[in-house]
């Protein structure tokens, strides 16, 4: 237990909750909910489909095409990624992906005339994150390449 | 009929066959012919169908999915530009391509860190030209305007 009497684990997902990328994605995820029904729900809720455990990873199989839901959640982390950029620079990323069915591919994000990130895709199958904290910081550390990349080349990306 | 004893139509096909753009298209159809079944077959014939007429144009439906048949001309139209811009400034540009299954979407052309070339698609369903002339120009176009952009950014396509 911690100080504010919460676990570690607890405390850690709260500290992933506060991040602007899972803000980021979680906005994306309730901009879906068009009756209202997850309004009674927390944000670890809406992105328990995200966390995928080892053992639930292995048990997936990679034969045949992805499964919707998991290209639904994939096409939705990487608009958060895109909206995450926008956030911190002011320029729109957007992403454009190819992936073929055996769930193989790549994810470019364009601003302007600049490729801000080129990101190879594989085992789409699979796509999920161990923890709160994982998911937060894949997200993060994506954001902060693409923005290393536009403040490289800031008139390309204004292009 | 010209000097050379052929009609203007005639001559008009022949100057296209003779664009390095339609030489890029017909290498990449003849390099997919694994058993020489169209070795007898002329380059005219070989890229017969990407020609259709303005009644024909009109006469597909832009109903369901648009046609495999379709998609696989339209995936080698885009690969020949991204062969020709190579074959003209040294820099490999890489197609890739986001389709609804409205026949909407886009294709980016990326050299290095650089957005070459965009375009947005539609009526994929309806993907031909009318002449060979036509046919060539589209891709030559397209190719110098990724030349245009490679050679004002030449830092980033190398990058």
């Amino acid at each position: 237990m911690s100080a504010l009497g919460v676990s570690p684990a607890v405390a850690e997902d709260q500290v992933a909750l506060a991040s602007p990328f899972l803000k980021c994605l979680v906005r994306l995820i309730r901009a879906q909910d068009s009756y209202g029904a997850w309004e009674g729900k927390t944000d670890a809720e809406l992105l328990a489909p995200f966390i995928i455990t080892k053992e639930q990873r292995r048990a997936i199989p990679i034969i045949g095409d992805p499964d919707p839901d998991v290209l639904g959640r994939l096409d939705m982390f990487y608009t958060a990624v895109g909206l995450a950029i926008e956030e911190r620079c002011g320029l729109m990323a957007s992403p454009i992906m190819e992936l073929s069915h055996e769930g193989f591919g790549r994810v470019l994000f364009t601003a302007g005339r600049l490729v801000a990130l080129s990101k190879t895709l594989r085992d789409v199958h699979r796509f999920g994150f161990e923890t709160l904290r994982k998911l937060a910081q894949a997200g993060m550390k994506m954001v902060g390449d693409a923005i290393a990349a536009i403040e490289a080349h800031p008139e390309v990306a204004r292009a």
